[in-house]
């Protein structure tokens, strides 16, 4: 977790090869890290370990397989330091049940996917999505995922989701507004691209500040 | 591809530690070796390398994610050797669309989750499995994957699917019977635990001569 900003909703999707450099780099700034398979597969499950220095990391491997194979890739992702993982409720909860029971041995988190950032996720996900998350809750999920690319998504999400985490992607690059998607009712945002591509630093700091500014950083 | 058996119509699921042990052992007799995540996790990408020595690899990631982080796994699976990915067709045609476009560049195959095998795919599955199938043939997949362990599940896919190939998951340690499968309308049957827990070459040529036996061997 940060330090100086240890109040910070940003959590940073380190979808890039420097991944441990820019953790490195603004570790402070940010609530989590978010690390996918693309970079795990060609890194190795280690870098979970080098990055989790630098703050928490949540382990979005949109686990969508059968119960048994499901908790193993649970147990990967905890065994190499994560600190969460992230499923898709749309497996059903049998899934969620059994990744909720590998990630209590580990006191991690569970977050469910309930719908993706993209425009596919509209196609069989959205209007089942109020169901997911249910279900999600049912199954002892931490949080849902949600996208901020549809801010009006998150608002009804938030009326299912009660007192669990709601965290968004699809902030940046893919269109979607931090600060759109906080008021909207998520807690935390997840940036990627616009703040790896950049100067991460310079970037992230700018988004805090701008979050700051519109009252959104829960000070 | 195996020599003894070009013709098999088993797929054998290496969901084992010693997987490019089995996989030398069984090669002339299955037609494919699916991996997945916690192999390859383990393991190293490498080991779809290993593995695509003794036949060709599918590699079960489910992706389902969006179209961009998909299509970066797709391409971690085909530059390691894998002939084939799997994806899940729930996260709409964008994604199956990207991954269908990487696997063009690899002269690969797609096949696409329209239900899972276990009793959470009928949750959310099940109820638009044919619409999932009808997508993922729209978007260019090879295949669909569709229950073992529901067979009349594989029968009315078959509608759909036309002459896609259907690969069915969940024979033997899930309960699915593998002739009934076949029958059903399965091109391919994808046995796991109940070849690799035994006498893997036993188990694999036990199970051909009963699908030869009930004259389902397409020879």
């Amino acid at each position: 977790m940060g330090q100086k900003c240890s109040h910070s909703r940003i959590i940073a999707a380190l979808d890039c090869d420097n991944a441990v450099e820019v953790a490195e780099k603004i570790g402070n700034y940010v609530r989590a890290f978010k690390v996918n398979y693309p970079l795990v597969l060609k890194k190795g499950l280690k870098v979970i370990g080098e990055i989790s220095k630098f703050g928490e990391v949540i382990a979005d491997f949109k686990i969508a397989d059968v119960p048994h194979i499901s908790s193993q890739i649970a147990e990967c992702a905890f065994e190499s330091g994560a600190r969460g993982v992230i499923v898709h409720a749309f497996v059903g909860s049998d899934t969620l049940r059994e990744v909720v029971r590998v990630a209590e041995r580990f006191e991690g988190d569970v977050y469910a996917v309930v719908e993706l950032s993209s425009e596919g996720g509209r196609e069989f996900m959205s209007g089942v999505a109020e169901k997911l998350a249910k279900v999600a809750k049912e199954a002892g999920c931490r949080g849902i995922v949600a996208p901020a690319t549809r801010v009006e998504r998150i608002t009804r999400l938030r009326k299912v989701a009660g007192d669990m985490i709601i965290i968004s992607p699809g902030v940046g690059a893919q269109g979607g507004d931090a600060c759109e998607a906080l008021k909207a009712g998520a807690d935390f945002i997840i940036v990627g691209r616009s703040i790896y591509t950049g100067d991460p630093v310079k970037s992230v700091v700018s988004l805090l500040e701008r979050i700051k500014q519109e009252g959104l950083d829960g000070q």
